[in-house]
């Protein structure tokens, strides 16, 4: 049925799986990124972005430059803070660490949360940082990538809106954008910073961000110019403003065909409502869970409420290696991720579950991965306790 | 014989039309960024760019990053260059002034030579500049997109290492790579910054440059951290290494099906001798050029000897106006550009004439130009003198 060459099924934590009509969007015949077809195209795939984002605020700004994932941290920490400004980040593992080195790069004063490995920092402990000084930007990875710890994004906005109301809550959402639920307007979000490869269903190379006004507000307030140029707010709000607005207009050079691709697989994700995509992931979630506790295994994710619905980080039993059990597991056609997080690499695998694996009703990569888990650890001499 | 639908012939200085076996690669399924397959594809394309920049130089070091040709900038500025130091930049347009722009973000104090319209600074007031002060890093645009100004990098490069020979020579080849002769060792070059989306032939998204080793001495020689975090060579210069080594590394998501691209147009280009490829866009251009002054036109670029070879931008007659033109090109099936140095930008416009369009014998892209140039002057009233 799939347009695609027969493949190992892609099963990590991003790139995922890409929808035929999409991949075939990235072959788009060339077009000028300052004519009106393409120009059309992107402000169209701007305005579908907000609808994602639940967000229906017109001071709310979506961006969407050539890049990856990590540019988004580039974004926060170069117009949203000035040097010496202090920043709260929030990290339940790798990824919460690194957008922490972003913010010092640009000079911030960085005070870090680090949850115990597989749990989230917890409220109170939070409570307490931001009323010992004042934070301009809090962060929180909504899905660590290196852990599957997933973290609760609205009781956080009401914490950090009742004890600091001036300081700005930027979710990483690179794990999290279309497989967990993101009311940007309600939860009184002010920045997302996600990427394409991930449950969008996009190929990598897009940063994709979505800003408050409030957000916009303290950009335009800062004493010093924005601390990057190609990470620029001033350099690119003018731009995606004008695009929405059907006008061409030109910074830096976009990928027509990347937003092609883009604007393809927001159609698709919006064709259904966001709250059926958002079940749909948990209930398979639920289920991988469900199957990975029956073999046996321990989550890296300890509580059931810290676990991601995107995808599932597993302890490997001590009898059996990473480097074993991943080489089976591409023999089954699957391809699943190793450990990332440094204290605990080696002792587990990452098994992504997000988009069309996951939504397309007509295919069996969920149940090929569980199938392909279960004989591979039976080949290694594993036996539940 | 083209796989790709009727569509208007983009004929623009880039993005560029694209051969199908590389849009083709767009479309390639989805694949792990740390997998063998892709890692393998990656570092092979690394290799070839080698090749492309004629380096055999060991030290030198081939980046792509996802972004856009602008992102080369900010690796210069945010990697080269520390506060307050003094960078010189030969500005022969918009890209010129708008590197300036960048610089200065960074906190580089800036010099800058800007040639008279049409023109490119000379040699005797760039060496008076070289013995007024030390440099850290000289800047030049080989190609300036918005004039079609062509800037002599080999003399430059004598001069400046004669002068000032802890200088870095550092080219914006944007409009150049894969279409102007680039010599990067023999011409003792420090830095090329380049895009996917022009001559080279792929779709837009990526960042790629090649720094000397000297440049990367440079960068490890800084008393202060790189202020970027997405461009800072200390994160993506192991992570290249890593991958031409056919070894899996992670820093940020990579795009493999932009990369599959590149590769596949790398490929196609190297089949060839380079110098039948540059000697190909010179015929073709000095044919254009020849047509134009036919018409009774005058080119932006005034002396034959700072006339680019990928592109031609063209004064219009003075009866004549780009809004008007434009649309009649378009109505014959052809794309160009309008005007984009602010001086000047209602009065001309512009031809791309890079990759397929010029390479492929079977394409008759450049004659279907040419006439609709001449028949859209025509229509419009305009006769030759």
């Amino acid at each position: 049925m799939s347009s695609q060459p027969d493949h190992p099924t892609l099963l990590i934590p991003g790139p995922v799986e890409f929808d035929d009509a999409v991949l075939q969007s990235m072959s788009h015949f060339s077009e000028s990124h300052v004519g009106p077809g393409f120009v059309a195209t992107f402000g169209e795939t701007l305005t579908l972005l907000r609808q994602l984002f639940q967000t229906t605020d017109s001071s709310a700004q979506p961006l969407v430059i050539s890049g990856s994932g990590t540019l988004g941290w580039d974004l926060t920490a170069a117009n949203l803070v000035e040097a010496g400004e202090d920043v709260l980040v929030l990290s339940t593992g790798y990824f919460g660490d690194a957008f922490a080195d972003c913010f010092e790069t640009y000079g911030a004063k960085v005070t870090k949360i680090t949850g115990p490995i597989g749990g989230r920092p917890q409220l109170p402990e939070i409570e307490e940082a931001l009323k010992s000084k004042k934070f301009k930007v809090v962060t929180v990875t909504h899905v660590d990538t290196s852990t599957g710890v997933l973290s609760e994004l609205e009781k956080l906005s009401e914490l950090v809106k009742r004890i600091s109301p001036e300081t700005l809550l930027v979710v990483d959402g690179v794990c999290s954008v279309a497989c967990e639920e993101i009311q940007f307007d309600k939860w009184k979000i002010d920045g997302v910073v996600t990427a394409s490869q991930k449950a969008i269903g996009c190929p990598a190379g897009l940063s994709i961000s979505m800003w408050s006004g409030k957000a916009i507000e303290v950009f335009q307030a800062r004493k010093t110019p924005p601390a990057s140029y190609f990470a620029s707010f001033k350099n690119w709000l003018p731009i995606m403003k004008n695009y929405e607005a059907k006008k061409p207009s030109y910074f830096a050079t976009p990928s027509p065909q990347l937003i092609h691709a883009l604007n393809t697989a927001l159609v698709q994700i919006l064709a259904k409502p966001l709250s059926e995509r958002f079940a749909r992931h948990t209930e398979v979630s639920d289920r991988i869970k469900k199957a990975v506790t029956d073999l046996g295994l321990k989550q890296v994710a300890v509580k059931p409420e810290d676990q991601a619905h995107g995808m599932t980080a597993i302890y490997l039993p001590e009898t059996v290696k990473a480097t074993e059990l991943l080489p089976r597991l591409a023999k089954s056609g699957v391809v699943w991720a190793g450990g990332l997080h440094k204290e605990i690499a080696p002792k587990y695998v990452r098994f992504g579950h997000m988009g069309v694996s996951v939504t397309d009703p007509n295919r069996k990569d969920i149940d090929k991965a569980l199938n392909a888990l279960s004989n591979g650890l039976s080949e290694l001499g594993y036996q539940k306790a």
